[in-house]
């Protein structure tokens, strides 16, 4: 709040390009400001955005979009300032510590990324998605393929031009050049490698689990589970995860996602009276993401060395725990007494039966839904059509013939004629948002990854989780993920934490060890 | 969300001072999206704020406060933007509309509140009060006078000098510099007139009073009140008052207020168990406020004409609802039946004695504790102390004394020794908030001047009351107050609405009618 000296550091951050500063690492010291500056500002948008989904009548919509449209454009005119390009220029040639190699290397890709894009493109950009966005919410509920067709092809004509003109900017393909934005490192290629032989061992996989779990099926839940309960046995659970409460808290939102800032993470999750284990495991996964939020380098916090490292990494947080450690026998042991605390003693409430309901291999349309083995496919599928779409190999037109040949050659299910639940179905593509469904599948192989490293660095992991101590987990994180922000290529990150880039193996074997010889 | 044209307007918005703008009303036309913009960032800031007294958890209050002094500072460098003050002397020869007038001089008035201080002593002041208010939370409790007087000192010696630079730039005395902030228009003159006789007619009545109502005392509320109920009930009577809950909300803090914008307001509220008229009579109070900002003209909703008029006619309206409706017995009798479906039927409940309860006197040391009669002599003290405080006539040390001789002469209280629930009790002073304890009492005095043009202008207005119809009350304050924003001065405000400048004689009135004669 002192604003005084503030107001000088301010006055002191923008000075006229002419005036070239005289200090060995001035140019860095005026991105820091800068960024500081916009961090601030990211705060305040940050927890609108949350207020928005979580608080806001209805009414107050309007007054909402256009003030958080004046700090888009302020935040935008001071990403774009023609100083940030010289400062950069400049410390190119300071002497820099390699913490801040690392975060001007960060800095120099979000200006890249602010940067990059004629005003034109981006108004046209916004008109056609924010068109086509609107128009979904009433075409899906009506099946309306055709009617989503033209809106749509526009979207994905100026997704082509802005992937066009990032790609002449990086020499990356133009969809690579959009999945960069989300995941920095990752291409096409090496993506096909990744995803390549899951077509020839992931569907097998899920007819022989479902198989074998048909033989005993778990016993369904027989609610009503009363909602305060459900909240209750989530703060719990929460604790048990280790969430700072004093940094952060937990609400309910129609989707739930982890919002906030660092220094204090809003988690949301629902409830409904049918089913617990929905806003139980939602809370279990936002807490991945929000205790890597929370623990990323303080010293930074201000600085882009101190953000998540990439939607792919982030996603690895959220499905270790959701996936690694929430679904492990002894962390459903640790937690079962509280679950029957909340809810009685019935049948479907042993950890046995809780174990079998959170690990069923269950086909189905639609991707949120999905349970962690029929996940992938949901990926795999978009990815095959986005590429080729955004590549200009196929058009829009030719998405539902590819979507039901995928879904019946991936999950065996006939999709025709259903566009709701089919190609419409999620809310990325009508928003112009392509590159980033892979992240999904990517930060489910790094979880497995994580999980390996962690089980060869702690050889009795499995008597420590059985005791009900899972610290070496989060032990584990905290130094090899959380404190690393940004510092590392994602590939570096991966080396340093677990003595390799990423490596699909991992993930196999995890499902193949749950879903084929873990007790059911 | 529009970010193209948001940018083109913006860009014009900030054109070099050089460049005179050739339309007619250029520099009207620059000052309405000056302020349009800085509408939007207020929006961002008041939702924020709402967001730390509701939500923030302890640990995030760092990173806000960081994150708010980015904004005001931001905000404050373009209130001083040397072009506003170009725009303004442009507007001044330009041919406006009345509204338009209007709204000039009320631009007018905003920069020079944010203009006529010099940096050196905001900062200095701001220190002050920061080293002052945090220690008093400290010093309060351990009823520690002669700690506080050191800090308070500093932070006079500021408001001093605020008051005389104030002073010299508007020909206000010191005093009435301050006031005219908070309160414009008004002078201490007019105060001393207007709290003149209160000392020679308010203790007799407030003795007559509690002798009649000693007769027949109130039975007591005898709870737990469940606090769920309590909400409920508050979210009935606040929809009896006419909110609108698709723009606002009610919430709980620990100090209630109404925050958020006109389009999305945010009351609190807070409920203990032991009483549900506290939570019940807080929200019917904030609704007062938060009705007045959801009806200010919204076709101005961006601009100084559509703000509140002052901090008395604001507190005009929370009174006019809690003392004027909300303690009527027609209002009583309507959300009786409420009070008794949420909490039973115990003979405390019964609409008589609901009545005795809201309109017992009993004189208190706490100003926030106050009733509807002992609540001005609170007042009455703290202008007789701070004026001649501000003004240079007494210093820090003289506070005590004259305290205790004030309440003793005003609500028969020794308060000798007591600094906590004295003059340590408010958190103004310590802030550096002088001249607006004022605006409470104009605001009780408005309100029953309200009340009595109101009954003048609808003879029948008791038996629509008595039939549960209160639309008139509402209708009347919308057109007379809610719709007029800061479209008038406030005499003329009043004038328009009731014929005259404020005239206390309807208050005094009212309390003598509502204590002495109505049925008890």
């Amino acid at each position: 709040m002192n604003r005084p000296s503030e107001s000088a550091a301010t006055a002191q951050a923008q000075p006229s390009i002419a005036e070239a500063p005289a200090a060995a690492t001035e140019g860095y010291a005026q991105l820091v400001r800068h960024h500081r500056r916009l961090h601030h500002l990211e705060h305040l948008q940050s927890i609108t955005w949350w207020d928005q989904a979580v608080h806001m009548p209805a009414g107050g919509a309007t007054a909402r979009a256009e003030a958080l449209a004046e700090l888009a454009e302020l935040m935008h005119g001071m990403r774009t300032d023609p100083a940030v390009r010289v400062w950069l220029e400049q410390a190119h040639d300071e002497t820099l510590q390699p913490d801040q190699h690392a975060n001007l290397r960060e800095m120099a890709r979000e200006w890249r990324g602010a940067n990059g894009l004629p005003a034109e493109l981006v108004s046209r950009q916004q008109l056609a998605t924010a068109a086509c966005e609107h128009a979904w919410r009433r075409l899906r509920p009506a099946n309306d393929w055709d009617g989503f067709v033209p809106l749509f092809r526009e979207v994905v004509a100026c997704a082509r031009e802005q992937a066009r003109l990032l790609s002449a900017q990086t020499g990356l393909s133009p969809y690579d050049a959009l999945l960069d934005r989300h995941e920095p490192g990752m291409t096409s290629e090496r993506l096909t490698q990744l995803f390549a032989d899951i077509p020839d061992w992931l569907p097998g996989l899920i007819r022989q689990a479902r198989a074998r779990q048909q033989a005993l099926p778990p016993l369904p839940l027989r609610g009503p589970f009363d909602t305060g309960a459900q909240r209750a046995l989530c703060l719990r659970v929460m604790g048990r995860l280790g969430f700072d409460f004093d940094g952060g808290r937990i609400d309910v939102s129609a989707h739930p996602f982890c919002g906030g800032v660092p220094q204090d993470i809003r988690m949301t999750t629902r409830y409904t009276e049918a089913d617990f284990l929905g806003s139980l495991l939602g809370a279990v996964h936002e807490c991945g993401h929000g205790r890597y939020e929370q623990n990323l380098p303080r010293d930074w916090i201000d600085q882009p060395l101190a953000r998540a490292r990439s939607m792919g990494i982030h996603e690895s947080q959220s499905l270790a725990f959701e996936m690694q450690l929430g679904r492990h026998p002894a962390f459903i042991a640790a937690i079962g007494p509280w679950v029957r605390e909340a809810f009685g003693d019935g049948p479907a409430l042993t950890d046995a039966n809780l174990r079998r309901l959170m690990t069923q291999v269950e086909p189905g349309r639609i991707r949120v839904d999905a349970d962690e083995l029929t996940y992938a496919p949901h990926v795999l599928l978009r990815w095959r059509i986005e590429r080729p779409l955004i590549e200009g190999e196929i058009e829009v037109e030719d998405i539902p013939a590819l979507w039901d040949a995928g879904m019946a050659e991936l999950l065996g299910l006939d999709t025709r004629g259903d566009f709701k639940d089919g190609p419409l179905q999620d809310v990325h593509w009508p928003e112009g948002l392509f590159g980033y469904f892979p992240c999904y599948t990517l930060g489910a192989m790094y979880a497995a990854q994580w999980m390996a490293a962690l089980r060869a660095a702690v050889p009795d992991l499995d008597d420590r989780f059985a005791r009900g101590d899972f610290s070496a987990f989060f032990d584990w994180m905290r130094h090899h993920v959380w404190q690393q922000g940004s510092r590392w290529p994602t590939d570096e990150l991966a080396r340093r934490a677990s003595g390799t880039p990423l490596d699909p193996s991992h993930w196999r074997r995890h499902l193949e060890q749950r879903y084929l010889h873990d007790p059911w």
